[in-house]
């Protein structure tokens, strides 16, 4: 091995493409249903925060996560979810952390929930305010490819089934792709993360900071 | 930091479990349609080998994959796929060995894709082998909780929508948990993997080899 390794990091995520995801952010209660969010075409982030990890590391790591060449263009090649006006769904994931010491998994290098949970917080707003800043810059040009803007992805709970087919065949889920609004949505930090992914391959990336 | 920073790995994993998982195995063609495979409840094993990677270290490495405990108990607390009788599904993920150079990947410590898919059949063969012997050590005791092995989670290319119900409610598929035959699906090396996932937690963990 002559690769030089890399020091520990603070940060740990994995990036997966979607066209089109649904996470549940409060369970169901004895009197309610649970509630979900969702995406259509874009990017899903679980990111996990290590021990020593600080809010001043956050701008750059969104803005590489979100500039990154992490996603698939329909023509073919590699593109950021910025480049492709795709949406983001940001899932808190503590298991990232975990190492394996015999058959168990230890998580002692995450952060703590309180930590944790702030700079979780800083993240999304920062993803939807580098979103929102990007959308701006290139909404006039990109907007209302095929007319329909927004549509079958809204709508937390209900079913919207049918709709795009993507390059696979059979996508479940109202993904929408050109024509929606790009958004950030995420997950309650510290729930259960209930998930579920729909992709034309998921090019599931690792990116440590 | 003071912890020991690892040597830059020969295989790198990123494991979910999984209430239901469909891969396409094949893509349509113009005279037929996507083929399939699905598993139910149990784990989604991405893999991607470097250069220098050797068919002798996959034994320990799938031993690994299939003992650590990396999934949940319905109960709660973790366990491995086995303890669980779950299935696996591996999922060939070429782009989890990218590197970030300026904003776009590079997969330069990536393995050859002959010596590749090489090692991706072997892996598939060992995680299929360890299945099976666990399942015929612990097979008398737990088959056919509930009535049921095998249904709903069958059918390649069928429609099995509905079915289980999970902790998260409206889990799509017909996964069973208890009661279905564990079982090893796979990807297609060197394919497009498109791929639809539910999870109640995708419990994403990283292993590295």
């Amino acid at each position: 091995m002559t690769e030089k390794a890399a020091p520990a990091p603070l940060a740990r995520t994995v990036v997966q493409q979607c066209v089109h995801a649904r996470l549940q952010v409060s369970p169901p209660g004895p009197d309610s249903e649970a509630e979900w969010v969702q995406v259509g075409r874009g990017m899903v982030i679980y990111v996990c925060f290590f021990k020593g990890a600080t809010e001043d590391m956050l701008p750059k790591m969104v803005s590489t996560l979100l500039n990154q060449r992490l996603c698939e263009r329909p023509s073919g090649g590699l593109a950021s979810v910025l480049d492709l006006q795709g949406s983001v769904l940001v899932v808190p994931q503590a298991t990232l952390g975990g190492r394996a010491k015999g058959r168990a998994m230890q998580y002692h290098g995450n952060i703590s929930k309180d930590d944790g949970l702030r700079l979780y917080q800083c993240f999304v707003s920062l993803c939807q305010a580098q979103l929102q800043a990007a959308g701006g810059e290139t909404r006039g040009g990109a907007k209302g490819a095929g007319g329909e803007t927004r549509g079958g992805a809204k709508g937390a709970g209900g079913e919207t089934r049918g709709g795009a087919k993507g390059a696979g065949g059979e996508t479940r889920g109202g993904a929408k792709g050109a024509g929606a609004e790009p958004e950030v949505k995420h997950g309650t930090y510290g729930n259960r993360q209930v998930l579920q992914l729909d992709t034309n391959g998921p090019y599931t990336h690792l990116m440590e900071f």
